[in-house]
């Protein structure tokens, strides 16, 4: 199962001192404490005191952190393999960001935030073609920006109806009628409309995004929401290559569904105007979808003439070893939406011209975005060209995915389903349980690893993660395991 | 109707140089082309290859803009008083913004951005107490941050929800089914509840907010949202002080509607959890609302239990000449949750202990707010305290309202219902086409400006604005309405 390669990279000596893409960062974890510490135990007791925040796990010393490596307020230095939910692109404090607002003009677009869908800087368009359409999926060439990926759904969706509700009307502008009872939520100019996504999925927290994601009761619970569809996402039996028929099944099994749910809402007049859907369902337990599902569902929305929206706030900007995971799977024509945030900094979405709202102020608030976050992007794109961070990346990932398989081989009790692409890996252990006391047992290793779904361990490490530090991951992680 | 004050302002010469707040800023208006001009129709053109963002009204030159004075990109130079929709606090370049990442920590801050979430930075506790709750409305002590007005009232609905079911509950967790169920959007972990708005009032653009969005059916239709009621926000008379037998009717009028609608839904299994209102409506026309209209309010809430949100998106941050608009009316206790955004630069919600959540992570998502924005606001508030611009706005205010009646009484054909506290100023053109024809004129003086609702005009200066700004303005406005 393990490459030569990889066996040859894990008899190699594991902290000898090599270059790192962020230089004076620390060779290896160094705990001085239990985490949290007790002075981040005092700042959480102070932080509860002004909100209610008890998903804090730890503070940060993010004027020391480096590269890979996040120090805590207590001092210890931990390997961050989860990088705030998958939202730091190049590390910690990389020079090149650093330096990201040295000039008079950066400073100057850092504090004068317009209002971009009113007055836009003039250097605006040329921010827009050089920094996100230089890094756009092939195939889309209108962006939007936003302020995060729930915003960025949202518009999304809203593409969605107005693309639906102008081919229902056949192009003719809503009557009167229908632009009075809108003010007041009520039909014709309010309609009934759904979207359809998939068990296990998440789209972010506010309503329409919510109403599309199924990960986790506890985001859900008590929220009144759309009645919005939902379809069986692949579960697929790993390894991969050892069940491929019943994967195929699956795959079938799930596509068939979607068709059934169209169907039905068209017939229960609640219509689908499009499918939303994560080349790698992230926050519900990476959960992958093979190529054939994801052709299969564009052929399905070509066939339906709904829109086929791949969300890729997670997966999106780099850490599949591509900019957008599902370069991964051959589609036959571009997604018509791919929407983006975390590591692009900025949230916002690609889209066809087919979906251009027809009028003003429909894709609208007040700031649509922060030209600031493009210059940032602008010093991480940069890098990630002259560093070449995506084949870092893609071998990093091969050192973490075989790593994985070898402690799964070795602990077929503990660990399970090892899957990935680039450093965007997982592996499940054999409860909840056991998963939390692994990623317990890291920390006090130094390795800071995160979690999804019931049982899986997330790693998400920064694009500047190499091999070096995947065998840290992987050497630390067998340590942990034999403990049990 | 005039101060004498005024009287006195009005009879100085206008344009004698004095020393403005941001020192450089331009005496007066200059204007070389008509606006937008060509520079700004190609960039609107270039831009339209990219997004279909038909808003667009000029590009701006931010490097050259300074203080009150605007600059587009042919190099016109305006007096601004609209400000990006009402969403730059010190001006343009303003000194003390410029040097406010100065500092390697703000740098790395503003680089470093974590999941606020969940690991956030060490000096975070400090930043929350310091900045946010410093300017705190009177009463409330909780804040959380969010990134933009939108999610914050998403995410103040939520705190209503998780409240009103832990009451239906009595306090009792969520069981299994309702756990599960909400995990498909269907009850009872997906409840029907319902938030009660007003008619002209403007919350947002994600669909919570958006269903309790009434200003234009531009922003709503074939939208689907929650089918949500509203209610009737007053409607006064103008001048206020000849009417007040009336006005004291609508107000009665609107609170009885109130009632009346909370019983219904509460009838119809669709109860409301809260009312959320701004204390004045901006978008939709600058409707005022009485202080004893607001206190008739929260007696309602407090009668029904209910929550009361005041949305300070628009009139937070200084522009009526106190932080919170709503301390102008002598509420007899605080609003149960305050949200802002805007002039404040990070979104977010104040609210009361008795509305924070019970479990970790039901208010979440990856980033929930920004600190680097947190560094801004810090700058703008001690501006503020050391520069007494609330003190600046009011002066300011008192020309600019004195001076809007002074032409409404000249021009009453034109003008009608001039309104304001600090410079949150508006004056009512006799029709729609008027207040249009009005604010494109005002341009080729020099004066940037916006409008709201129908046919209101919208002054929505930045806090440097001086009294020889509100001169200016009135000065232009007056030629202006000279010419019909």
């Amino acid at each position: 199962m393990i490459p030569s390669t990889t066996l040859k990279l894990m008899t190699r000596p594991l902290y000898v001192a090599s270059r790192s893409f962020v230089s004076g960062e620390p060779a290896r974890p160094t705990i001085k404490t239990e985490i949290p510490g007790p002075q981040s135990a005092i700042l959480l007791k102070d932080l509860d005191s002004i909100q209610a925040m008890k998903s804090v796990q730890f503070f940060v010393d993010y004027d020391k952190s480096l590269g890979n490596y996040i120090v805590d307020a207590d001092g210890n230095t931990m390997l961050d393999v989860f990088t705030s939910i998958s939202s730091i692109p190049l590390g910690y404090n990389h020079p090149n960001m650093l330096k990201a607002f040295d000039s008079d003009h950066a400073k100057k677009v850092l504090i004068n935030r317009p209002a971009l869908g009113v007055y836009p800087g003039n250097d605006w368009v040329d921010q827009l073609r050089n920094v996100l359409l230089s890094c756009a999926p092939p195939g889309l060439d209108q962006v939007i920006t936003m302020m995060c990926g729930s915003c960025s759904n949202e518009n999304a969706f809203k593409l969605m109806y107005f693309k639906y509700m102008d081919k229902v009307r056949g192009g003719i502008p809503p009557n009167d009628e229908a632009m009075k009872s809108c003010l007041d939520n009520l039909s014709p100019g309010t309609p009934r409309l759904s979207v359809l996504s998939f068990h296990g999925g998440f789209h972010g927290r506010t309503p329409g995004a919510l109403a599309c994601t199924h990960s986790k009761s506890i985001h859900k619970i008590d929220v009144p929401l759309y009645d919005w569809p939902v379809a069986d996402f692949p579960r697929y039996k790993y390894p991969l290559e050892e069940n491929t028929q019943e994967n195929t099944a699956e795959d079938k099994r799930c596509l068939d569904k979607v068709e059934e749910i169209l169907e039905r809402q068209t017939k229960n007049s609640n219509p689908c105007v499009g499918i939303i859907v994560e080349p790698i369902q992230a926050e519900g337990g990476d959960h992958h979808g093979s190529a054939n599902f994801f052709q299969g569902l564009q052929d399905i929305c070509k066939k339906h003439d709904i829109v086929y929206l791949v969300d890729e706030v997670q997966t999106g900007g780099g850490p599949t070893g591509k900019m957008w995971a599902h370069e991964y799977f051959n589609l036959r024509d571009a997604p018509d939406i791919v929407t983006f945030s975390k590591k692009m900094l900025t949230g916002g979405l690609y889209h066809k011209p087919d979906l251009r709202p027809n009028n003003a102020y429909q894709i609208f608030n007040t700031w649509v975005g922060d030209p600031s976050k493009l210059i940032l992007l602008d010093s991480v794109l940069k890098t990630i060209r002259q560093d070449k961070l995506l084949e870092t990346t893609l071998k990093a990932g091969d050192v973490l995915l075989s790593g994985l398989r070898r402690l799964e081989n070795q602990f077929p009790s503990l660990l399970h389903s090892a899957r990935g692409i680039g450093t965007f890996c997982a592996v499940d252990a054999d409860t909840s349980a056991r998963r939390d006391q692994i990623l317990a047992k890291l920390r006090t290793e130094g390795v800071h690893c995160g979690g999804c779904g019931e049982t899986a361990i997330r790693i998400r490490p920064a694009l500047i993660f190499e091999t070096k530090h995947a065998n840290i991951f992987i050497e630390s992680l067998e340590k942990v395991l034999k403990t049990f």
